[in-house]
């Protein structure tokens, strides 16, 4: 296999992220955007350029997936990946990873719960698994959180230690400085009781928090049976940023695995408006013991535009079936030739 | 293949780092330590027990490698791995990567110069890589530095990034805290001619800085034609933990990745008695930009140990050939299931 061989790129998904993902394509060498679909009154039949600017100009947005994919499937190889922007959790996300799959595309997805989807799904993750190698192409969900600050990264710096005892991944980040969608999934803004019925709805909270725990555990030979999450808001003790005292800036949630009586990894992420010290941090007790610190944090959405770009080519490159961020080895910008 | 199997290690090379290796070994799970292996005459046919501790009374250190292969031919199978920690350079540990693969082993070294030996010299990579596919095994150079800290930890984090303009990675390490022969190798205690002598005839510097400029700049899509390296000495302006003034107390040492007019890539690299503030730092110039920090910098005797057992079930589980520590996903203490 030649790992820089051309890459051609399906976007399907055109949200923030996904048009941020476009654009960032449209400027990478070795990859060329097929086409893009959404389904969204407001875009689809509108031209690409006018969401992803110049180069697109002719090439009208997709109503569907299904389209983008008959359309071009005369031209397609073995090197075309399905990019999917389009969803947290894997019950909205399979139909769309298995027409892909079914199209013949290589799947990289920001889908939270494809970060390590055997935790939560295990059919789905077979059924997946199974229809990728039956196809031969690989699928992969990726991004900055889950994909690389508190489980890609952490495994990365884990891999000098003789010995690990515990690790503890802090990730904080001000919410004020990110897109709204961010915001309203912190909560940002709610009363207290608007938050927890938020909470319980599963409408608000960082999804994939837990597959991240799972993948370390895992990269460290801990069971993953034992593995609990919560999510508190954060309160503003004065008006902060435009929201008032006593009202929710955003979230602190919590993910931890427990082997025995004993918290062997502790996953803290707090998101929320005004948050003080955006950091990334990474302590690792054991022999050697690792204290990594990301001064203001991984940017959480250019970030995630990155992950997922930078993918594309290892994706290509990787033997088919369900890969996962630390199974494919996603160092850099590309693979070596 | 099952990740997860049982690996036989055989030991070469019984110097401060493989005695380390061997005592690590012994307390991993799903690791068993096969023999060792040494020709010193102060430790072949001593008892390995007296270097590595309680659990291997009985076993006695063979001469030669050879002979550890052959006396453990018979029980054999595909997740044997031998680990050499035997030198630098691949010129003279070259012969020794062949003999076990002709013995049907994995290999795993410390060697540097083996991070990525197609940079200085490509005959014998290829020579290595053709071998290794023939009998079916994997072979990889690894260690803290070549193998993480400038080179892997650089491209993980790099892989957050829409663009990477420029990458500078600074290590700082005290060497007053090391082993007598990291002091040696960075010159500590000679005077100004000596070191100039030394670096000279290559007895001195850090070997594996142009390897990890190399990997940076392949990950990151630039040439590596333009690889420049310098040594410097540190001098001791006083007296400085038994380093008289006006004698070295270790030395600075560049490698940069010039992509025509500019310098992308900055490895920056002191190991000095008493150098100040030991830390790593990444600094990578892009969108986003990430700057990271490594308090107190990764432990080089401890990380190397940790860096080289991790590898071994990476190893095992990899397709046949010649790796290196950006093309197998060696993220954590093992493999996925």
């Amino acid at each position: 296999m030649n790992a820089r061989r051309h890459a051609r790129v399906a976007l399907v998904g055109l949200g923030p992220i996904g048009v941020e993902v476009g654009k960032a394509l449209a400027e990478r060498e070795g990859l060329t955007l097929l086409g893009a679909a959404d389904p969204a009154p407001d875009k689809a039949g509108r031209p690409l350029s006018e969401l992803l600017g110049g180069p697109f100009r002719g090439v009208a947005i997709r109503a569907s997936a299904a389209d983008l994919y008959r359309e071009t499937a005369a031209s397609r190889g073995r090197a075309d990946v399905v990019l999917l922007c389009t969803g947290s959790r894997l019950h909205t996300v399979l139909p769309q990873i298995e027409e892909a799959i079914g199209a013949g595309f290589h799947v990289v997805s920001t889908c939270e719960e494809l970060a390590y989807p055997e935790l939560r799904h295990l059919p789905m993750a077979r059924r997946v698994d199974a229809l990728a190698r039956e196809r031969g192409v690989a699928v992969l969900g990726t991004g900055v959180n889950p994909g690389l600050v508190m489980d890609r990264l952490v495994l990365a710096a884990a891999s000098a230690c003789v010995r690990v005892d515990s690790v503890r991944v802090t990730r904080v980040v001000d919410a004020a400085k990110r897109r709204g969608p961010l915001r309203a999934k912190v909560g940002a803004g709610m009363t207290p009781q608007e938050f927890a019925a938020g909470v319980a709805a599963k409408r608000l909270g960082h999804v994939g928090l837990s597959e991240s725990a799972a993948l370390i555990a895992l990269g460290l030979g801990l069971p993953i049976d034992e593995i609990t999450e919560t999510i508190e808001p954060v309160i503003a003790g004065t008006e902060t940023e435009g929201v008032a005292a006593g009202r929710v800036l955003g979230l602190h949630q919590l993910a931890l695995v427990q082997a025995g009586d004993e918290v062997r990894v502790t996953l803290d992420l707090t998101m929320a408006v005004g948050a003080a010290s955006p950091a990334d941090s990474i302590e690792i007790d054991g022999d050697p013991p690792v204290r990594l610190k990301v001064t203001g944090g991984f940017h959480g959405d250019r970030a995630t535009v990155g992950t997922v770009v930078n993918a594309v080519p290892f994706v290509v490159a990787a033997p088919p079936g369900l890969k996962n961020v630390v199974t494919v080895p996603l160092f850099g910008l590309q693979p070596l030739p």
